[in-house]
């Protein structure tokens, strides 16, 4: 029986027949790989997050973390699944070489994540935090660093966060207080409150490690005063170990609407309950440079980022899979063209309106998984294309597409869960089945690591605009390129090609209209219809690449990536024309509306 | 300090500046009345719903019903809130004098009615339910019926149901296979299951009765051979109060993502667990005439999906003044045109992208209570207005907005909780506030009492083309008064008349061509994106209506009503254009896409 959790054919296909997944394997970076490898990779993950992940994602939402004033308690399932993520191998799968790791390509990685992202996302959070936390030190970290921190994160034995937001804090990093006084031995002792912290605390692994954002004493205001620590729940003894309690403590979690599998702590440093080497004060070390620490911490912020989006995607997807098993199986009503209440009922599938909620969902979900894995796929160029230019093109197109990547998934992925519900009738409205969850987890997704209004934000006023719209002109002649590929293959491909064609100068000239008028307030006003529209946009240029890679395959998987392309291009993009008109027209309704008239 | 439930002043420019609630009081039906006796019964409703619904609206989700095996539990506080409402006249408000109600115009009613869904829908069900039971009594019952089973549920001594769904047979009511058969003294011994009865058992009540549809033997197959029973949990005594225990027994309860006060029941029929007058069977009363059951049911539902709108237009409403008092307080960053770190953090109101979620919401919350006051006011034309076409003309309107009122509140009035939850960030995805329960508990309302889909086909495949398309040329007439005032008011209502004049020539272009080819399938398989861009077009005409009221009068409600009504006509109006376009296309990529490719 076919997976509920992804589509393994799909992201064969996605890798193998459109994203060239292995002539990856003909760079030095992945010459250890074969296309082999990866299916191994990919046949393990899926293994793993059938048996070990998807059994307790309910009782992740009955059983939530609890905090008992000095621990916190996590459903102790999460930690057994950790366990076999870790033996089998998983959580050093897309690490470097370097530091133990299988240096798998990140668009393998990535296809990877999105079947424990499907079967369970709180859970999957705990290692994907720690692979983003290790990441930064690789990056930034000193050798000694990396040493103590890295390692046993990648072995799966530690595992990590990002401390960044404060009860005063929370899209305003501007306005963090948590101070870092230098301290003996070149350390610094960190005072503060942080929340909102994933995987803040508990007792899944043998240490925490923290990277926090704080300031140092006499920097500069704002954002450019803040550095970037590295704090541990237990500091490391002699030999490495984890041995005297740090002053970093949990003091509260957060009970969440949906996914609760993930703790989300508030976090006291400095408060004085421990006190580390003889007195109080969490002790972390600097990081890189000071001052610099938001400029790395949104290093990691952009991956975090692109894994909000592919969460998103993911708990997407399997909700589609769910209602669609569903949809084949729940016989009720007959067509409108059978007559007569003497005709046998028939599978809801049978409806239209049935068919429409799942192709829509469809078009959603895997068009979504495709824009993850692009980008994924844009990561391995940044680390591993032989030429710099590409190398560099690549990171632009990333730098640009992130808000997309991010934003997408975490507003249509939930459409696609909300469609999921709908199909199951008032069964997808209890718990009894899986499809509410899925709606209430999915929708943080749009509120963490950077809220949807702070996406559209990104990209209209920095990534559609810094260095000369660079960023925005590299995507759309990227697009243009499968735009021609689509052309030449005539049909309902060429078809296509004309309207993304066309979508696409829209996106180019609705930015220009955009900040036309010299007042970036009337500009940004409409942030968010803009990012709306260059993502549906985006996501038909995604269906363009995806037809172009499915022309000349026969079979219904073949027909169906076809039929929900059409359905996006027909349906879907032409929802993108008022909100580029309203954002052509520097349209001031909002702006123009003080708060008391509200 | 303003209530966060509804807004009482909104509630009375709706009432009295535009629908003339007051001018009701000079038909004889309403001659009782003032509006003086109008507002005292505004001012009780806010006031129970406040100090006896709204406390416990969190302990309904967080205590949900419970099921012994026997017995149903619900948190008590229910019982304590309902008899209030009773004792305080409230259940018989809206209620004929004939049965000891109050007779309040509908319209006025239906405003109280809102205090208590803004304040807990799960509690409010349950009176809402019995006053939908009791009024299709009075329409189609015997005058035994009504003084044995009326009387008491109008003096909120007793409960109703409505039972029509069973486990195989949801949307699809002519697969019911509940049975009738005929007993003694001409009532009838019912045998059957029936699922998702809300408010289905409990002991909040004295009784509980039960309207089931079910099939007498022999009858005509499907829709057609559906009876009508009136069936009491206990069987009433010879002096009229509660006695021996029916044979209809709770099975379970449906577990749901939200709505959790209102009780969610199976229920059999005829099990056997109780043998009144000695044999299995539970003992019902036909209503009306055999075979007939499922028009009189439809009655009820017609009011139920009105109800339905109004509870999720109710809870939209409460969830954007939570937000708006949220973003009021919520201090946070600064706007884009501040410069540098050391100005001031500002209220989250002052950043434009918080405005536009707020101005969005109003524009959802306000307009939908301008169409639910608005067909309010309709029923009450046609139960009172002294010309028999006006009547008619109100019944055929009703008739024409009853989907749009169901489905349009239930769709974007959750959109409006979502972004409530968006205005409060990370706090509003947790329990720790009102709005992530909103937004569960009004999922719900595009599912029950004819699910979203069903709306659709109601719309486009009845009530457009039903008797030459009469009904949907009444709408498009009757909102073109609305722009022939508004032009002749010159300025922003001008200017948005003609916007809605383009939408109603489509409106009723669309159905036309929707209906043009001979194939019923294929106009049918666009019926939903034609429900939605036909509810956005009839929300336009709320409101101009709106401000057409407001035209003339100054001041910050009147400028918030027309701020409102800017944003919906420049924002969410455009949004038709491409669903007009897709049904007027016949476009058949969904049915053209057969199962076997999802």
């Amino acid at each position: 029986m076919a997976s509920t959790l992804l589509s393994a054919r799909d992201l064969r296909f996605l890798l193998y027949e459109w994203l060239g997944a292995e002539e990856l394997t003909e760079r030095p970076h992945y010459a250890e790989h074969s296309r082999e490898t990866f299916d191994g990779a990919l046949e393990l993950a899926e293994r793993v997050a059938t048996d070990h992940f998807a059994p307790h994602n309910k009782t992740n939402d009955t059983d939530e973390p609890r905090f008992d004033g000095e621990q916190v308690h996590v459903n102790p399932e999460v930690g057994e699944a950790l366990k076999v993520y870790a033996e089998t191998g998983l959580s050093s799968l897309g690490m470097p070489e370097s530091v133990g790791g299988a240096q798998v390509p990140h668009v393998v990685s990535s296809a990877c994540n999105a079947w424990f992202q499907a079967a369970n996302l709180g859970t999957s959070a705990y290692p994907f935090l720690t692979s983003g936390n290790a990441r930064l030190l690789l990056e930034h970290g000193t050798q000694e660093q990396i040493d103590t921190f890295v390692r046993p994160m990648v072995e799966g034995r530690w595992t990590g966060t990002m401390c960044l937001s404060e009860p005063q804090a929370g899209s305003s990093l501007a306005d963090i207080t948590t101070r870092a006084e230098p301290a003996e031995d070149g350390a610094f002792r960190l005072f503060g409150n942080k929340m909102w912290i994933s995987a803040g605390d508990h007792e899944l692994s043998e240490n925490i490690v923290h990277l926090v954002l704080a300031k140092l004493p006499g920097g500069p205001p704002g954002v450019k005063g803040i550095s970037l620590f590295v704090v541990p729940k237990y500091l490391p003894g002699p030999d490495g170990a984890p041995d005297e309690r740090n002053d970093v403590v949990p003091a509260g979690l957060n009970h969440k609407m949906g996914y609760r599998g993930t703790v989300n702590a508030l976090l006291n440093f400095g408060e004085g309950r421990h006190t580390p080497q003889g007195r109080p004060g969490a002790i972390g070390h600097l990081v890189g440079e000071a001052h610099q620490g938001l400029k790395y911490m949104f290093h990691m912020m952009n991956g975090a980022r692109i894994g909000v989006g592919a969460g998103a995607t993911a708990v997407g997807y399997t909700g589609y899979l769910k209602s669609l098993a569903y949809a084949r199986e729940r016989v009720q009503g007959r067509p409108a063209a059978a007559k007569g209440p003497g005709a046998p009922q028939v599978p809801i599938i049978e409806h239209t309106d049935v068919r429409r909620m799942l192709l829509a969902q469809k078009s959603y979900v895997e068009g979504a998984m495709a824009l993850v894995l692009y980008s994924a796929r844009l990561v391995d160029d940044t680390l591993s294309h032989e030429d710099a230019r590409e190398r560099e093109r690549a990171e632009l197109l990333l730098d640009v597409l992130t808000p997309i990547v991010k934003s997408w998934p975490s507003q249509w992925c939930v459409v696609a869960n909300d469609l999921a519900i709908q199909v199951h009738g008032g069964y997808g409205y209890t718990r009894e089945y899986d499809v509410e969850q899925h709606y209430r987890d999915n929708r943080l997704n749009a509120i963490h690591e950077g809220t949807h209004g702070i996406q559209g934000l990104d990209l209209l006023g920095r990534k559609a605009v810094q260095d000369g719209g660079k960023r925005l002109s590299l995507l759309v002649e990227q697009a243009r390129g499968c735009v021609r590929r689509a052309r030449a293959l005539g049909g309902q491909e060429a078809e296509h090609a004309e309207l993304l064609e066309s979508a696409l100068e829209r996106t180019a000239h609705t930015a220009a209209a955009a900040w036309s008028g010299g007042r970036p307030e009337v500009a940004l006003a409409n942030a968010t219809p803009y990012l709306e529209a260059v993502g549906h946009v985006v996501l038909a240029w995604m269906w363009l690449e995806q037809s172009v890679a499915a022309s000349g395959h026969e079979g219904a998987f073949y027909d169906g990536k076809r039929a929900a392309a059409r359905y996006f291009f027909r349906h879907e993009l032409p929802r993108t024309g008022p909100q580029f008109d309203l954002v052509a027209a520097r349209e001031t309704t909002v702006l123009d509306t003080p708060a008391d008239l509200l």
